[in-house]
């Protein structure tokens, strides 16, 4: 069994040295990354097959996950370029004043130190994650799935020896072989005061698990089950385009809609059409009894209002008031992404206030909630909860502050 | 037994309402609050006499942490005004922009919602807690230690009846009783989803437990194993004026200092003069060999190393260099604060990057480490974590954050 105890020392050890490094240093390392990706295009892709092949029995979707492609990896090396002309999150005053006794204030951020983490088949993060811990001044601890060890451990490979010859600790990245019933990620929920966070990117069951179990500190990410809200005064046009889009442009991902709630007083004006066009764009519809009047639906169950079903099944329900929308979120809700369609500014106002979600849209589509999107060029996720970073996660949301007090000999 | 799941589920109900409530009633509700205590205070000097009466065989020190006496209780009033007149994190946009598609994008302060906070005997930090929550439009649930449980439960229920007659809901704030066992902490830590955050507030072990059998998010607060670092550079007579001052001003706060360390350079210069003041100081020093040949010290033993005293107590060891001082920091610090005391620019600067703590003080004491001291006018605790908050944890601290983006209807 791996000694994750003795990788999270190492981890340790290199992130006292990532932490001091400067910006140029860490950009030239991630350009030497992308390029060492490159050069290894053939290696990889080799290494891919292996896994691909021990994947024979997966389904089709999850071999394509799991697939790298020369294009793929050309991908993830202008991820890499992209990271390194991302501004420097290290190193930034976010506070600071002189205080009324002359002492020197500055609140400056730093690196959070080992980032562990934890995801499913697709090796593309194996990748994009070593980028955003690097720059952010992190040592990572990357604990891929074993249906792509092959793959992970190749391009680990190559990431370091590129980061070596860049003059990078060796340890600032490294692989958690996967072992069997999770053993090594137990060890690591253990490894408190070793490691400084964990973040859990896939199902909703391990990222439970991590969240109940770990006595390392956890950032939960990516649960979505995002709510499309039309209110009374709504835009009955734009309503079923960012319907349509917020649950058909990509169904997989977690900021794509999973329940539509309609005000009853368009229930009638807009119900009959969305259907219809739901129904043309291949989406399965669980209405409640209100719903059924308007068109062939599944009857919803209360599972289905919870369920954050990533597939072309959507939870259609007729609700009373802008408030009953609210109730109903709360209630069912991840927290992730709830949008409102309206004209009026007071309702936009009231769901903005009361939903209590890491992102709210005022008429556009909840597939918005994204780093990339949002303009922070790089992504480890986004949080579903309320400490430290809530939504999508850039390089600010990796690191910590530590406060830099100086005087001249100043006693209390 | 109290029913803690209800309640948390009161305090979730009444949170919905309190990050609806303006910084006017807020305040409002603050300074009625602050008037109800000081009208109430024989009936809170009773109560804390009952408590005092069945704690007759508790230490002085311990005795007159839990008394109240009528300034004490003018004390608490006037913090409550103190935290009317400072500004309302909550509404705070953090960060914003147009996006290049248009959409309006903003980072917006919220209340973090449920705040529970578990402390030891003070029952001040019934009323700190209860307005610093109310201000940053969180519900709170307290939870006292049952040596205070007469003066909580009279404070509170003058807290209460004072917010609901300023409008306020009712469950903003409410005492957990603290029952056998802990029973009812280990409640609090189960509720997951109901609580937003737990805030330890007390002895290492109190912390440790909450740290490590807690599902609900904790932020961990004030184990302080502080240490001032006298370099070989250093302004001797403001060294040594910094060290009297870190250990002695106020021992029992996690802000003291626990360890001096001292260039080998500069001992012989330093120690003799060093050791006779912190003896006059009443301070007994607990020094390694080296040490030890300036003066009468008790040997240092390993455990003395990862003391936090709370004593007149101090280890005190000499270091062959500022990476040695670090080395030790790094091994036997809980990254509270740090100080250095140098007239070199370089070794400032060294020691600030590579020190991994909360605050680092250069030329300055460590009881700097203070909300008060950093102008933050309030204090719930210093965090002495990574995530989150780290370091004094004021009013912005107690809050998270919400993306609100408004488009007219875009689309991905």
């Amino acid at each position: 069994m791996t000694d994750v105890r003795a990788l999270a020392e190492r981890a340790k050890a290199a992130a006292a040295d990532t932490a001091l490094l400067s910006r140029a240093e860490k950009d030239a390392a991630l350009l030497a990354m992308a390029s060492a990706l490159e050069a290894a295009t053939e290696e990889i892709v080799r290494a891919n097959d292996a896994d691909l092949a021990r994947g024979a029995a997966l389904s089709e979707a999850l071999r394509d996950r799991l697939r790298l492609t020369p294009s793929r990896v050309s991908a993830m090396a202008d991820g890499l370029r992209a990271l390194a002309a991302l501004p420097d999150p290290v190193g930034e005053v976010v506070r600071g004043s002189t205080l009324p006794n002359g002492l020197e204030l500055r609140q400056v951020r730093v690196p959070l130190g080992v980032v562990g983490i934890i995801y499913e088949a697709r090796p593309n993060v194996t990748v994009d994650a070593a980028g955003i811990c690097l720059k952010s001044g992190n040592a990572v601890l990357l604990r891929g799935s074993s249906s792509a060890a092959s793959s992970n451990a190749c391009l680990v490979s190559v990431l370091r020896r590129a980061a070596v010859a860049a003059g990078l600790p060796e340890d600032a990245v490294q692989l958690v072989a996967a072992t069997e019933g999770r053993e090594d990620v137990k060890e690591l929920m253990r490894l408190r005061g070793l490691v400084d966070v964990l973040i859990p990117r896939g199902g909703a069951d391990l990222i439970r698990s991590v969240v109940e179990e770990s006595t390392v500190p956890v950032i939960e990410t990516g649960v979505g089950n995002c709510h499309v809200y039309v209110d009374s005064a709504a835009d009955l046009d734009a309503a079923l385009r960012i319907a349509l889009n917020a649950k058909t442009s990509r169904p997989s991902v977690c900021n794509a809609a999973e329940t539509l709630l309609v005000h009853a007083a368009v229930a009638e004006s807009f119900l009959p059409g969305a259907l219809a066009a739901l129904a043309d764009a291949g989406v399965t519809v669980h209405g409640d009894a209100a719903v059924a009047a308007y068109g062939d639906v599944v009857p919803v169950t209360e599972d289905d209002w919870y369920a954050e079903y990533l597939s072309l099944d959507l939870a259609v329900g007729v609700v009373d008031s802008l408030d009953d929308a609210v109730r109903h979120i709360r209630r069912y809700g991840s927290g992730h992404t709830e949008a409102i369609v309206t004209t009026s500014q007071a309702a936009a106002r009231r769901f903005v206030a009361t939903v209590d979600s890491a992102a709210v849209m005022v008429n556009a589509s909840t597939r918005f909630t994204d780093g990339g999107e949002f303009g922070y060029g790089a992504e480890i996720g986004i949080s579903t909860q309320k400490l430290h970073a809530r939504g999508p996660m850039g390089l600010p949301e990796l690191t910590s502050t530590k406060y830099v007090v100086v005087g001249d000999g100043h006693i209390r």
